[in-house]
């Protein structure tokens, strides 16, 4: 198919042409010196990405998944409790995690649309008067409904109920293109992976984990070898790892961390954010709703768009694969075949945005829902025009 | 800058990526068996992109504009005529490259705007009595003006005219993005370059010849030594070059000869034809004018735009660059400050054009014409959608 | 530093250059139609190598040591009992993360330097009366030592003992380099990675498991998530994953596994076996020891040699990266000191061996042992010319 | 064939894996002004590299043969004299060249295997009593045979002749590699090309250009074009080309200066003397003979031995290739068959020099020519640890 693919799924994100480069580079010994160079010179300014001095950066060779597995069972015991609030399907998943690694699960389900309130997460911490619950769970963006936590409302909960538990928050989709700050939020635990806003193929689990964290896992009696903090620690100390890393995507990591940097952080989440919001106003432009049901709380990563009555979400996405080399994400569980999603997250412009919702123009058309060709496009222009950089 | 440029000048073209994968081979030895293999591979497929079984095909470590002088230094002797029909910007070139190299230059000054007719040519022709033009130049796509020439006209002036002389074709903004037939259009000598329809960074120059320039090159008494055919083609035969050649662009000159057979020339013909016709339908839409002046002859690889009043072509083009990471061709000559041109030839897909359209709508704006925003990507839309693969 | 580096640490290995092409592509969406039949097409072909027809392959984005564990919590149950056969640093590690992950293990240390024996296996299994070993764990090639176990003695032991533990076999540093055949010597859970024989950069890791892993793995009780077999069979069913998996990789394994075919995994071997015993031959014309005390259980794909009084290893090691850039491996454990590796295993050749030949002798002499120069060298070249391809 | 190739042939070199990188870049609009930027960050380094103030450097897209084209059409007229000292293959192709583009060549045939001494040179220029000759030319490194001519005797010859022709250097497999001084040695126009010393694939001819020089092209009359100075020198001003320039080629030129400052120029020939002087010191062992009479001429970038008796130079060629992976230069014109040539420029170390001979050995055994396996190595073990950095 000719022409460059518009990979518009919440992640992985088209790889930057310099982080291509970067993987390309020769393999070096993991042992020796050069690659100890590296590690001390990347774990510092991941600490800056995820906005911590007190906290200890963490990378796996693994998706994001293996790292929410290893925040719990670095810091917990068997059949100990969590408490999950879940808004989509990978909260969803990571309660199902929980389960599946022995410990208890509370689970909280919210609509799937909405975030966490400080409120809700108020009520079922006040509630635990025998601080069962070790841990609390959140997700920063829910990837399956574009909806983004206020974590500060969570934080605030935790501190209103003066409430020990960890705090341990899944930014996958958030870290490096939405606003995150570990120690100024009080998080314990983030984690989160390589192939969304840190700009790299999937491969690389990361963690951040504070002190309180550390504190934890040195009682927990969860067994666990691979995803150990402690053999890990150690061994990133002289700028080593327990066992073979992804050597290639640390050298990606070492170049996508160079381009945050130049960017700046602020500006890229600012990008993001101004990208989101011309997807949000073709969205009404299109007369289509938002899974999200608050426009504060819409993700500035991942729009999820309900598609128009007689519009077979699943048929739009595979149309506009075939037909305009545009890849866009499907509903999850109970939003399969009702929901698309538009990935806006990574080394994105707003040509690319603008494409992908030409493309989404012409395929709903092909598919007979009468959207006004170019209305979505131009509602995005003049959102852009209007908040240039 | 974030996210993909959008490299819409008329060339080179954004490097498809695996043309990229292709270059990056470890060079090997130009004088071993490999090689030889490599380039025995390679010619005849040339060929047929050329469409032709009589020509013969020539590849130089040069610009077109290199291949370009080897068409005249190999088939005319000092002081030759020959009979330049210029139409624009590169054909203008031309006649001052054959005067350079010391021929005798009729040029015959069209134009711009406009393709050559068979009448123009058949009179020039045909007064021409004592047969004193040896060659006869035209480019198939003036790339300055967006313009095609219909090279059978040309051709049959020539016929008409029964005159000898050499039918000397510039196809670099052409081979391989529209229809170009060396054997069926009598053309005795097409000059092109690697960096447009080829899909390949610049730095091959290539030639196909006739029998009838092959039979001229014998007595053509031009010094050359670099851009010299008959040195190129005994070693050709064995597979192998006078000097060192660009070993790592025919590389990839064999992966972008793979691309043009799997999508199968006329498809690719017909992408270009589609694609173009949807930047037109744009430019109507915005009320702007083509410099071309007759639709039949407006490029399929390039659309030249007069830019309206009030507005300067290049800091319509500046901007475009700065602010959305689009490049465009600016105006060449006196179209200098009055045109943008749009490039759309190569690996380049609908999308990128939509892209492309909501970029210069973006720019058209910001420098206060009151283009309506969406309204050229609304008329590409409408095109795609009615005239789909 | 100038020129290539050696990498002869025992993995990772030298990337070949098109495996690097291969994992530079454009990543796909892991959800859609060209993904899944790129894992559709590698599975089958992953079986291959493990020389099976009823066994499983699985891929995950993980080290070996991920795998590792996977091997275990996917068919024990929490206290199971593990007999763990420990030869050297990495079956030690093994049994040490057998017991990190809760499991008994009952380990019978021997002598660093010998494989396994058939007698020495026989004899604790069949001391086991009450069947209470649910696995068996030995490493194929024990990379610490550059040792090679026959996998046949130990599956004879299992089978005169008539013992239904399953055979859980390392082979991280053998598939791909070393002959393994799941299926006729009866191994129940193989576990490998990406970086050594198989090519690849470092982030994968496999398994193949037979019927009765499987069967095992639908009753056993551990908690597990990410490296849960059942979720990812289901999703493998139809070319997906669970979670992101790491897509570089796969494209990588693609072509990875097109060289092993074009090669013939025999002539692998074949290339292997003679290019080690080049390395043995040189060790021997020195006048060094291995640390491997039978000829016929040396590795073919590492060679692990005692330095000579007076010279430090890990100066020696020091020294030829900093000197030569050679990167050797060093002695682990107790050998940390004493021993330096060469690893010669993945895509190489005489020459590269010869020249890491010599720049062991130069490091040698300039720590003052009187090796002959050019004598390893000479010894390698000898047995290189009367055992040509 | 596996492993890596070892490309010893006298150039195209090994690409250093930072220029497969650096010219994997996405094209970028070469009349935009990032490319402008480049530009003017290249030609200063280039002087440097010519080590020249007052020169001026010119970068074509072709071989260094096309340069070599533009030193003569820029600065001669139709029938000016040049004198050739012709001392092997390719200064016997110069005066070729010169012949072909219509200029009146006195060739001062020497010896193959010699350099062009002070004596030579002077009794040649003193008898041009009218000053007839325009230009001379010589060789700084004779590919062919492996002789350098010290430049410094021939500029002596001209002073002391008082002879005010241009001094024209070939030194396409010098510079980036042996010393070479343009303004010291009083060189008029210095010939070279990418895929040597500069370390980038073929494709870029490069000249640099004394003031004396541009004077002459002013007056010049040979016809040009493609390889006209005027134009090009015009363009670079602004840091653009006067035609498609090989946009990729000059991101790598970019690297490959930066990877010569950083290691050095006094260091970068350091090294190739040193890793020379190991050749001849094997090639001593052997009992074999270089085509270089004098030691103190035998080339530091490409080593041509004289093939003993009974072993055809082509079949040790072609073994070496087919059986070991190692590309060796053969022997031209009179020297074919007789003469193997060992390149050894460029991104070259210790160990790979260490491999090519060891590979020679082999192939010299296989074709029963009974040279000592390993002697060769061993000596040029003994020259590099004497002599290290």
């Amino acid at each position: 198919m000719a022409g460059r693919l518009f990979l518009q799924i919440p992640g992985p994100t088209n790889l930057p042409d310099r982080v291509v480069r970067a993987i390309s580079q020769p393999i070096i010994n993991h042992r020796g010196a050069e690659f100890a160079k590296l590690v001390k010179g990347l774990l510092p300014r991941l600490k800056g990405v995820f906005r911590t001095e007190r906290g200890t950066p963490l990378i796996f060779p693994s998706s994001g998944t293996g790292v929410s597995e290893a925040a719990l069972v670095n810091t917990l015991s068997p059949g100990d409790k969590v408490l999950c609030f879940t808004i989509g399907n990978f909260s969803v998943a990571y309660a199902k995690l929980a389960r599946n690694l022995g410990f208890q699960v509370e689970e909280v389900a919210l609509p799937w649309g909405s975030g966490v309130s400080e409120e809700q997460a108020y009520e079922r911490l006040a509630a635990d008067r025998d601080r069962g619950i070790k841990a609390v769970f959140t997700i920063q963006n829910e990837t399956s409904t574009g909806v983004m936590t206020d974590l500060r409302a969570v934080r605030r909960a935790l501190d209103r109920a003066d409430h020990p538990a960890l705090l341990v928050v899944d930014t996958v989709s958030g870290l490096g293109s939405i606003d995150f700050r570990m120690d100024e939020w009080g998080v314990d635990i983030a984690v989160t992976g390589s192939q969304k806003g840190l700009l790299l193929p999937p491969g690389l689990g990361m963690l951040c984990v504070s002190e309180k964290a550390l504190v934890a896992s040195q009682s927990a009696k969860s067994p666990r070898h691979y995803f150990d903090w402690a053999a890990m620690l150690e061994n990133n100390r002289k700028g080593f790892f327990p066992y073979t890393p992804a050597t290639t995507l640390l050298f990606g990591l070492d170049e996508s961390l160079k381009m945050l940097a130049e960017e700046g952080l602020p500006n890229v989440f600012a990008r993001h954010a101004r990208l989101a919001e011309g997807v949000r106003k073709a969205v009404a432009a299109w007369g289509l709703k938002l899974v999200a049901h608050k426009p504060e709380e819409a993700s500035n990563t991942i729009t999820a768009v309900v598609t128009p009555q007689g519009v077979d979400a699943d048929a739009l996405i595979a149309l506009a694969e075939a037909r305009f080399n545009l890849a866009l994400g499907n509903g999850l569980g109970p939003l399969s075949g009702k929901v698309f999603r538009i990935g806006h997250l990574g080394q994105l412009n707003e040509l690319e945005v603008l494409a992908t919702l030409g493309g989404v123009e012409m395929a709903l058309r092909q598919l007979k829902h009468p959207v006004p060709l170019g209305s979505g496009v131009a509602a995005a222009q003049g959102w852009f025009l209007e908040n240039g950089r």
